[in-house]
């Protein structure tokens, strides 16, 4: 595929979360971000999704490098599963200082201590085969996140990363405007943009705004403070902070991954926090109410969460109280919503107040909004766009502002997982349909969505199960030993009158209609089995458990 | 309890849903609302959520009515198994007319066609043992909606209902703020009002506002149009037709609850249709595009509703297609978001176009906001406060808005499922509690959450299930048959090589562990079994499925 381009996106398209681009050229591959998303109430005892990644297995050999644009989970999750499956084949990964930290961070966790990564500056120049890999200066809800710009001899393309157009951020410059202009002015062949806040009018709020608002809760909070938010939104964090110290009240931080986030941030300098300020989660009650701030996880109602356990009286340190004030400076993804309103509603029941970003701008997105996509797009002046990070509806109205702005819609490709779109100089399309999906990870072991565990687990939650165990005279056929009859998660049964017994003499039946047929075969015999007890048990019952029938013979 | 009133809320406390009051006085008892709520996603296999009203079943012979303030599932769906449980002692149930006829079409359902039900005309005079009776106009999103005002010789309680104060409703007369003005004058002694939008400031819109919206919507429209809304809100139904007829578009109902309220609605006059606007669901694909519009159940993304069905492609009759516009004239109740958002995407992947409540305002809420609940407290003047219908937050913030307008903290309740308030002419406390909760329906059965099968599914959807069938020797305690090993629900499995082989080796060394310990009873050799293969699974899986052994002594 000489002067070719394929770009096949293996997640994040038609879903929010687990984004995985891959960049193809003369048979040579850069994947930006290895993503991972959060699992659905339906997905039973599932902890993580990541993105089906057998096309990276499969051209292990051909990856020269992944390109990581910010340390978010849903960017780089799944980076220790994909560099374990492609072993000796692992890639060199790329990405901004504390992008590259945090993954770090992360592969420690899993033992990959041998990964190569490398952190690089926006505007470095790194070849990687046909690419040459430019990283340029954006703004979003974490430091150091990146757009990433890929060159080839057919053109330049651009993965914007999650970003803002934030003029004021917190901490460093703003997206640098003037690169992403320099690549319009080029000519860039195809921008994939982050569709996130397609559906919202205007342009997002300045992560600046946000600290003199929270000022403003904490000077009218007469008891002690509990903030939340993103333990990654490290500009968030340090906002806490300078309102914390400006009002005279020090600082706890609680949840494993806030105390793991701030470490690094300071270490990397995005957090300055005055001498003497902060405290240790168990000094906290030695302080007067007046003079504390808790920043804490638990802003998606997560059950583990620190801030979840205060909620139900359950944190080994914190104990909340009338008088204290919970701030939610965080929206629910969605999904959450139920879980934050519960965590809501359990502080209410202990007396707190709390103030959510309904009552108080004190949250903005690090997604740009509407005017901010449209922007973008008449800065770089794609030849091509492909809207990526987004569900359908996203997508939909992502590939409407690129019309609104003038682009021809025939060069603006809704794309979805796993179908590629292929470039050269002669046009762009939609190319064959790649093997993508989801990978469910379920404790320590990776698998696919369709195994049959997983359905069994959504038989058993909705109806529980019912095991038979028959002890048969090899010679007769006849049970020997006393059926063991066993329900588990079949509500109700005790209210059954006999139905125990009914069913031993079902299977009396039913091994003696067996017999009669003359089958031996254990398969059969539970087969039959199953079927007979199934019908009666569905007739007495008016429910589905499993049934598992056992027939041991002796 | 002579000169004594008691207020005891059964539901809808710290909740959303399954409201339900008992009234007492002299010893004798009227009950407001039996309603129900929907499961929650942790609550596997549920069907339905109803109120613990144990407190009733103790007390059947001292009910003397049951009023119920209008007719949807959180005020009168708990309505059928109240009646069967009280038997012969179920008292007379009285409400407006719409809310009768949908009362009894319910009760029909459930075979208790032997229900007395009375529908009564606001300002009629019903005497209830020691209670006077009387229902109060008010104006919520289904018709004939009413306040209940219960006088006793200690003074009279107000129930507000779900009620707003819309001045121009769609149909009949606004709330009678006259009468609520008269009981203020007179004095009243207690309010127990609706919180549901405590948390909303201002004015609630008109539903007559929705209207010239929903035209606007239309009128835009090229193709088919999809209305979507509670099948209850006959207003709303009667606006879409409204506009329908105005565009010169057919009418067609899907879903069976939309066409059953429809009918009731037409049958008392609440609903009017042109002649000739009506067409079947069969006979939509029969006329072109732009002629149509199909109101639809689905607008909570209830997995069997009509319209998830259009959604996901599998509707008998209806099949959506690019150009069709789907309009969400509804917000998704809280913990709905999800599956609501799921729908609207699949939509989008189809090709139509969504319009929701974000995009116009094409849906107004039945609660009034704060500045209506602030009016109510004015207008009745109450000498007590009991705010109802609500989470804690709710609760809480309907107890300021009481503050606020100048009642004394001291006379508003805050109070919780199962707590009563207790009234005499000395003043008002928060008793001792009474029996209150959760039951659950789960296909035709009710029972306790507490039940173990709920508990069972819990752990049976999270990790699967082990069974282990040990057939051994009565004489030697040793196997004498293979030992049976089946997991469902645990997955990757089939990765763990080996485990099984590995599983009925432990499965000797257990036994023999027993039999040196002249272990020989089944349950103490299956409780080791038990406790021996948990932490062999654990240690080889990192999983904690249900592990089952059962052992057949031959």
């Amino acid at each position: 595929m000489s002067g070719r381009l394929r770009v096949l996106p293996l997640g994040g398209l038609g879903e929010i979360g687990k984004n995985m681009t891959v960049f193809e050229c003369d048979g040579r591959i850069v994947v930006v971000d290895t993503g991972l998303r959060f699992p659905t109430a339906d997905m039973l005892g599932i902890d993580l999704v990541l993105p089906d990644f057998k096309y990276l297995r499969d051209r292990a050999e051909d990856i020269e490098a992944i390109v990581i644009t910010h340390g978010h989970e849903d960017h780089v999750g799944a980076l220790p599963w994909v560099l374990r499956e492609l072993g000796d084949h692992a890639p060199i990964v790329y990405g901004g200082r504390l992008t590259v930290a945090m993954a770090r961070s992360k592969l420690d966790e899993h033992n990959l201590r041998d990964a190569y990564l490398e952190d690089i500056e926006p505007g470095d120049q790194i070849a990687a085969g046909p690419f040459t890999i430019e990283l340029i200066h954006m703004t979003h809800s974490i430091p150091d996140a990146v757009a990433v710009a890929l060159r080839t001899e057919l053109g330049t393309a651009l993965v914007t990363g999650d970003y803002k157009f934030d003029q004021t951020p917190v901490d460093g410059p703003p997206a640098d405007i003037s690169r992403l202009a320099e690549l319009g002015r080029e000519g860039l062949l195809l921008l994939c943009g982050d569709s996130t806040n397609a559906d919202r009018p205007g342009f997002s709020p300045s992560e600046r705004d946000v600290g003199p608002h929270l000022e403003e809760v904490f000077a009218r909070a007469q008891g002690r403070i509990v903030v939340t938010s993103f333990a990654s939104n490290i500009h968030r964090v340090q906002q806490v902070i300078d309102a914390a110290a400006s009002l005279g009240r020090k600082v706890s931080l609680v949840g494993r991954s806030m105390r793991k986030n701030v470490n690094i941030g300071r270490s990397l300098g995005h957090i300055e926090v005055p001498e003497g300020l902060m405290i240790q989660p168990q000094e906290v009650e030695d302080w007067p109410d007046h003079k504390i701030v808790v920043i804490s996880t638990g802003s998606q109602g997560e059950p583990l969460s620190a801030l979840r356990r205060m909620a139900h009286n359950d944190h080994r340190m914190i104990k909340l109280h009338q008088g204290d004030t919970v701030v939610f400076s965080a929206t629910p993804i969605p999904g959450n919503e139920r879980a934050v309103n519960e965590t809501v509603d359990r502080l209410y029941h202990i007396g707190c107040d709390v103030i959510t970003p309904r009552d108080a701008p004190i949250h903005a997105s690090g997604h740009g909004y509407v005017e901010e996509l449209k922007l973008m797009l008449n800065l770089v002046k794609p030849r091509y766009v492909m809207p990526v990070h987004g569900d359908h509806k996203r997508i939909h109205l992502h590939a409407e502002l690129a019309d609104a702005v003038g682009i021809d819609p025939r060069d603006v490709f809704r794309s979805e997982n796993g179908l590629p779109l292929e470039v050269d100089d002669r046009g762009a399309w939609l190319g064959e349909p790649e093997q993508s999906g989801m990978i469910f990870v379920d404790g320590v072991d990776v698998g696919d969505p369709a195994d049959v565990a997983l359905r069994d687990r959504r038989m058993l939650s909705a109806d529980g199960i019912l095991i038979v165990v028959a002890t048969v005279s090899e010679q007769t056929g006849q049970t020997v030993a006393p059926t063991e009859v066993i329900f588990r998660g079949v509500p109700f049964i005790e209210q059954a009158d006999g139905l125990v017994n009914d069913i031993r003499e079902e299977v009396e039946r039913s091994l003696a209609r067996a017999a009669n047929d003359s089958v031996k075969e254990i398969d059969l015999l539970q087969q039959e089995l199953h079927d007979d007890l199934a019908a009666f048990v569905y007739d007495r019952l008016r429910r589905r458990p499993m049934v598992l029938p056992v027939v041991v013979e002796v």
